[in-house]
């Protein structure tokens, strides 16, 4: 389950510690003017090291495209990407190997797999969204042929909103050897009306299945999202005028289906399971012991999971967009 | 897009005031025993016209097992299950059938396909949901083989959480012509720990996907959900002891793979866009024009959603149960 | 695994002996003027009891449209068909509950399943193209709406090409308590360039798989086919003058995509495995007994099986024609 | 569409004169020991340049594990492998870029795509079986831990069946600039009973698809194949005995499911179409063309395409034994 979509279609690969991380993107339209440039400046939002308020681990995360491209355009042939692990210290995490830390996956992978890459996470690590933001920035591009464009920021961190509140509870995390958790906001701007199928296919079934497959991700709203509990028919039905909708608290889908308003999705973010701070946890013989996370790890994850989360709606909208091309083109 | 599962695969049909709706279940196991009972009980749930809280619609709801069961037991071969329409009235939506509902999939239908069956919402009627209860209802038989049960309950309406001030809220935004929201919370209890796959396959992203699938759904949340964002981390790992782990922030899901503890979603559901209160729309012409959405509504769909959240729920683990078998059965 | 296509989805369902039959078609563009007596048309063409060469089986195989229409026209959302079994005579198969018929799914249904519907084959029946030959009516209507048009011929019987003899190889069969094999070739007609997609997708691909997977089809092969394996490129590679290729060696197809040319199919089909005659086999206890499978069985299959190969055709086209429109519509 | 299987996904990718080829697995079961080794064996005998019969093009083909595999086993994550172009002379098909070459897929790419990366075929040539070659090296290894074995021979070359007879035949379309077509034979043994699923996920369905599917091949056949046509029911069906079955006409598959007896598979390979006898063709411009297609070219692709059959044939098998321990693990 390493494939998303149905018309573009994304594998990734890739471990922290191993080799290479990666994506082939299959059904890309051929075309598109494509080179490494574009994706590596949307890696380079994704990466460590940048801030003071993310990890300092250095990775160069230098994508290569080994196929799919030929002189400088998509040709509808698979595009595979790599990118090489440089600046992995495997000896960071020797001490860890035998326990499983709490809030992460390493004892649900232990339970199912009954083998796994210890090493910074493996395949649970967050570098394994290097292959989603690559193909995410050709998702991008597609959709901006067609006038979309997707853009999320920070809503709130640690239950603030100001920008300088929220990297005051980062750095203050930061020194408590702790992790604070926050909601990042996503929006579509461009999108025709009609994108999204009826029933399990729907738009926002699909947005809430991308958004949730992110990890860390513990809630997915649209529009209104949860406020809606709160509130009667005739303050969430949105009217509609001759210039169109008079608000948007649908977030842009109906029934399913994109109403040609901008696409609002909301995501809940958990603080980050690595901290200093000391936790109970079992090791893998069954015995409880203390256990604190070291090395080189974000505070808080929101920043650096919005460029993650604008890929996985870069990619759902890219894909709807072709299964409406094929009635547009083919149908009738 | 009709179609829902990847190894447990649902496929439904029919319209509000069509002939018929239904669902064929593919990759059932064979030997389970189940007959028309079993499904009746669970469609009888979510039937319209059993409480003065829900629609007056009238709906017997018989449902009829066309095939894959042979003598009382699932054969493996697909199930095909259909309730027929009975109190039908076309009648009743006739002068809605030039004027979009506001809130309602009636103009990103249009938009979409530029044909529509307009009399009660067609596809996108809530009695599009009969189908998944009846392939819920074998999903929770499959999985009650297991040992594992899903029940959901309401948590609130219209921000109110006790049960009798649930029940003035509903009844007084249905003597205002208007409707109201609330919020849901399905549990699988009995889950393995396995259950799930890595990145895109992820459990949570699963259930995100089903959750938001149904109509109304806003929201969907894991576990602490949107509570995370206010949070720091060494409060939301979940520590582990010998007797297991000692809280379930994570709500069960670690990874995206299920951890052994219980399962806990809850969903946000937008009040019945269907209201009586006078509200703007256009027309198919373009005009702006007055609607009142007349007919038989629920005032809260809230306590009808909460089998068909419960079916998609159990549905969802039992095709991740059938995954897992694959390792354990036929892989080492 | 009943569920057939990419774009355009069918789902069968139903047993020879079971309630009903049928097929639930999703992705079926939407403005698609259909009614019962397209697909009715069909269905009498594969139906038995029509002639002497074939089995006297009375169905009426009358086929109800459940869903999907509406004023006579195909909406977008899931068209499910049934046809309900009538003349279904469990009795004759009596005896044959606990024996493996020879060449039939008997033995390797009990091994897989553990459980089997006997009567008549159940799923493994012939009456399971039922629901093939419904959708593929569907296929021909949109195909037919794009100038493409599908025919299927019987090519030889028993190794006779001439119909005379053809009729007098099935009626001596018949006589003698046996059945004989033959060969069909399908050609379709109108289809443009680009149909199809490279490497696992090809449409000969496609093609094969759609075949192969008929009962009693032991081979496929596309334009040349198995005459290849005795000529030279120089005979084989079909040259292009300015009106097109001069040759069709290659049943219109190249390097998986359709170039424009006839695309040309031949199967072959066994010989009925149901026979008078005395063979030996097993049954479910072990023991060799002899077996004589009377009932009313088709001599030879190769007339009935042509509409089902006609119909997987159309199905296979017209999954691509909608692939091959997303491209065109939505993509640049 | 270049991703083939249901449960042990291959994705390849990688054009003849791109970067690298290669391919990523998902599904594979954990715990299977595995190096690069097992891979470069298989990729060794799909290579050129080790025999006068076969092109000459020199390519090392060193596969790379970039992810998947962790102290020498898989971990259950994708297995990416790449292999690095070296000897890729575009030089080589430069005059080639405007014609469109007879028997290749040069004009119905051009007409699908609009864009082609014309530098030998890229990535409708031959090289890109590296990939399913690569993965289906794993397949086999993972079904050697069952005991199956894939083995494929060469059954017949330009009419010939004997090995002297097949090596001048070879040879002599060599000197005339010509070439010649075959038939191969693959056949799987150790199989249990049960795999492939009704319908049309049947497993020769499944053979027929991944077989016509690979370049150049233009007919499939299960058994006795297109000789049932010449065949009566008594004769093609196989008796039981208490050992088993009597004889194999049906080729280890009842039904679509596999009966435990061995799997013979036969596939009619037409010859290289890369010819350097003059022939006649289009280039892009319409106008009609001289062409010979000099190079470095197979007279004869049979020997060379068994390892990719082998491969094919493995992974479907692969694919069902995943399947079939679904229903076996987590079911009953």
């Amino acid at each position: 389950m390493n494939t998303f979509g149905r018309n573009l279609r994304v594998t990734t690969f890739g471990e922290s510690h191993g080799k290479a991380l990666g994506a082939v993107i299959d059904g890309c339209p051929p075309g598109i003017p494509l080179d490494e440039t574009d994706i590596q400046a949307l890696l380079d939002r994704r990466r460590p090291g940048t801030s003071p308020l993310s990890s300092p681990r250095q990775e160069a995360d230098r994508v290569e495209i080994l196929s799919g491209v030929f002189e400088g355009k998509t040709t509808g042939t698979p595009i595979a990407m790599i990118v090489r692990n440089n600046d992995a210290k495997s000896g960071d995490y020797g001490e860890l190997r035998g326990k499983f830390r709490p809030g992460h996956a390493d004892f649900t992978y232990q339970e199912k797999y009954g083998i796994r890459d210890h090493r910074g996470g493996g395949r649970s690590s967050g570098r394994e969204t290097i292959g989603r933001v690559a193909a995410g920035a050709l998702a991008m591009k597609y959709l901006s042929l067609h006038g979309i464009t997707v853009t999320g920021r920070i809503i709130a961190v640690h239950g603030k909103t100001e920008p300088a509140a929220i990297e005051h509870e980062i750095l203050a995390a930061k020194e408590a050897g702790d992790s604070v958790g926050g909601i990042a906001e996503i929006v579509a701007k461009g999108c025709p009306a009609g994108l999204g199928d009826p029933v399990f296919g729907k738009l926002d079934a699909g947005i809430a299945g991308a958004m949730m497959g992110i990890g860390a991700v513990k809630g997915v709203e649209i529009g209104d999202g949860f406020a809606v509990a709160g509130k009667s028919g005739s303050h969430t039905n949105d009217p509609m005028t001759k210039d169109g909708f008079a608000s948007n608290h649908a977030g842009g889908i109906l029934g399913g289906i994109s109403s040609g308003q901008d696409i609002v999705v909301r995501i809940a973010v958990k603080p980050t399971p690595s901290i200093a701070k000391t936790q109970k946890t079992r090791d893998i013989h069954g015995n409880v012991v203390d256990i604190s996370v070291g090395g080189r790890h974000d505070p808080c994850i929101v920043p650096r999971i919005i460029p993650v989360a604008e890929a996985m709606l870069a990619l759902v909208l890219a894909d709807c967009l072709l299964e409406m091309g094929k009635y547009k083109g083919g149908s009738r």
